[in-house]
């Protein structure tokens, strides 16, 4: 069975670089499994970003909605790189899909995983609540999420200020 | 003495069932006092998802303010868990009472406690500055609340994706 | 060479708190290096408040934007406490200054400093997406300036309702 992690934190708290170097660790070259789409400009420059800070080490595959196909049809000897949880929701959300029903599917799912999968996801709970309903509404949801996968993964990182934090196991 | 613990963490971090498994952990049945008043349909919705987690192993005591009373008539050998110290921060600013002095009486009033209390709070402070001066006195007040309690309690937990991190004692 | 620490976490999370008793207890007298500008009666206020908190112990120096020559002024014997990098970065971004040349010379600045230097900066990226483009940026720059410095430091601490989890060392 495939190790499973999920590193979380802020925004620039350091997330993808340290997902980055602990997937090469597992195994090169790896699996980049992108959730996200390029809405904008700017979600077109952060893609650009982080796609410059990978190079011949990693294949990648997009998966902005149906992630476990994704991790069905990558799954072998390589170690993969979820970035991130939270765009996935957002696309779900978008899509009105039932994200309830996907995580659980996912969470089911690590366990039967022969390569190992690290998962990046936001922390977005932690400012006052929001006045916009919607945003709410994603928060709480963003939480369930992250506290769903982290309870199927065999291990949960907490990044602060780029440097990582081991919350499980304790 | 009873023991006092404080258990922090994002929206929807786990923090309430953390918490719960803790309380019941130090007894059954225990007392599940709540600071929560039903504004709306949102928070409505939100005490009902929290009371059918709750089973024939708890008694519901309301203390939306007053909460050193609520302590003060329940105290004895059942564990009491109090949820959630931002809602009653928010009920006493709402009523316009001196919140200061209350949460000073509250620290001062827990070493005199024969049970055990678990209280769960938020944190709010971690997003970008609020563009609204009420939400940024708001915040100051919590994070004030949350020190001055954390201070007083023998136990300092921060919720992450569902699990907890021990940060006192150290 | 002087120790280096980094001290963050959200608002009203006991940091400065913290960093004021770490900066004395590396020696007496100390020197604050204050980045705050009072650009409204709020932080007027809260500059009051911390100055409040110091006392004969302290010789405080006004560094709103020019940290690293007050880093070189300041260098001796005396623990330096800069309050605090967020504020800086806000007051680099308004005079619209090269931010990104100034963190990299202060990082690179820190293994020359003979006296320890105690850093405050603030967890500004752990809420909602904020729906403004330039609070967005911000809270970008704010995570990528902790980044850079918490990698120059020695250590690295997460303020939790006014207590302390070490992050690095590990």
């Amino acid at each position: 069975m495939g190790k499973s992690i999920l590193i979380t934190g802020g925004a620039r708290s350091g997330k993808s670089s340290l997902a980055e170097r602990m997937t090469l660790d597992l195994g090169r070259p790896a699996i980049y499994i992108a959730t996200a789409q390029a809405h904008d400009g700017e979600m077109a420059d952060r893609i650009a970003l982080h796609q410059a800070r990978r190079d011949v080490d990693w294949r990648t595959v997009e998966a902005p909605r149906d992630l476990l196909s994704a991790l069905r049809d990558t799954d072998g000897t390589a170690p993969r790189l979820v970035d991130c949880l939270t765009l996935w929701l957002t696309n779900l959300m978008l899509a009105e899909e039932d994200w309830q029903a996907a995580v659980e599917a996912l969470a089911e799912a690590l366990p039967a995983q022969s390569a190992p999968v690290i998962f990046v996801t936001n922390e977005v709970g932690a400012g006052i609540v929001p006045e916009n309903a919607l945003a709410r509404a994603f928060r709480d949801a963003a939480g369930l999420v992250n506290q769903r996968i982290a309870t199927a993964c065999d291990e949960l990182w907490f990044c602060v200020a780029g440097h990582p934090l081991k919350v499980k196991p304790a």
